[in-house]
């Protein structure tokens, strides 16, 4: 996706061999008017899927969901949630999610009032590494057995194993730009020399 | 606002005497059209304000603070993050909040890069009860000589003390809609009987 990969060309900071920080945009200031067009570019790509939800994990991936959750004409969002929360009350989906930008293992939850059996669901992120991420939000969907329609990602590492072992799988995964490598802090995309 | 106040009456669900739980459409589960119509809403009610940027707490102020933003014409999002990232680094601002809803004290964050002396800042939150997110957002504000513009939320608890001192003190403060008691599991509104 063009904006996207202009914007981490502009702003994105390469640090160390593998970590990609685009804070000034995505993930703690959001630009929106790029945000809204990434939801638009991931709801183009699943709009003959007939989602009926769209599922990140708080905090980084609600804005991504939400745009697209519009762009789709308004399907709900439900996000799950990290940590205890007293709200959501004890019947829960849960999973173990471990983080490679935190460095640290979290519970992830989701109320079971809000995902249903048969519901068709995309997963939508702000970052694609490892995986773990989307496996726990797996993990909660074969629970409420719904169905995991594919996910949506805005960067993916294609330096890590996550994107290789889903698409291996049959899953139909969409990343808008795919980071190949980071050298001495250029952050290098997947197209380019 | 009628809507999401016909959201509350309708799905809404008061629990003791002082938990109000939205969690179907506004903060776990996400009614898109919904909160696309409180974004214009808060939107409305500070469109003459010149507003910078928006000042959410991940991550159920989040949702509002998009929308928000969408209807101002694309500003950006500033989303305070809760605990320890590795990413924000140590270049950040930080205030302690105490959470009603969690019972817990935490801190949040914002990288210092992304708020700046003078820049006009509107707070978004879903909630406001004794006024503690606000207080460690101000707080926040103050280290960065930013401006405290005003706060738009999604639902006050209007028996709860944070409103009316924010309001004696004369900020802008614009509350969608005021719960005034919850009684028998029923949540009472201001404005109705």
């Amino acid at each position: 996706m063009r904006e996207l990969r202009e914007a981490i060309q502009a702003y994105g900071v390469g640090i160390g061999d593998d970590v990609v920080k685009v804070d000034s945009f995505l993930n703690h200031r959001i630009n929106v008017k790029l945000l809204t067009e990434i939801g638009q570019a991931i709801a183009d790509a699943f709009r003959e899927d007939r989602i009926d939800c769209v599922l990140p994990i708080a905090a980084s991936g609600i804005a991504a969901a939400l745009t697209t959750a519009q762009a789709l004409g308004n399907v709900p969002v439900v996000f799950a949630k990290k940590g205890h929360h007293v709200n959501v009350g004890a019947d829960v989906y849960t999973a173990e999610v471990y983080s490679f930008t935190h460095r640290a293992s979290s519970t992830i939850r989701v109320s079971r009032s809000y995902l249903k059996e048969g519901m068709r669901v995309l997963i939508v992120d702000d970052f694609l590494a490892n995986g773990e991420a989307i496996e726990g939000l797996r993990s909660i969907l074969r629970q409420a057995k719904a169905e995991f329609v594919g996910a949506g990602i805005c960067i993916e590492k294609g330096f890590q194993p996550g994107g290789k072992r889903l698409r291996a799988e049959g899953v139909k995964l969409v990343s808008l730009v795919t980071v190949e490598a980071i050298r001495d802090g250029k952050i290098i995309m997947a197209g380019e020399d």
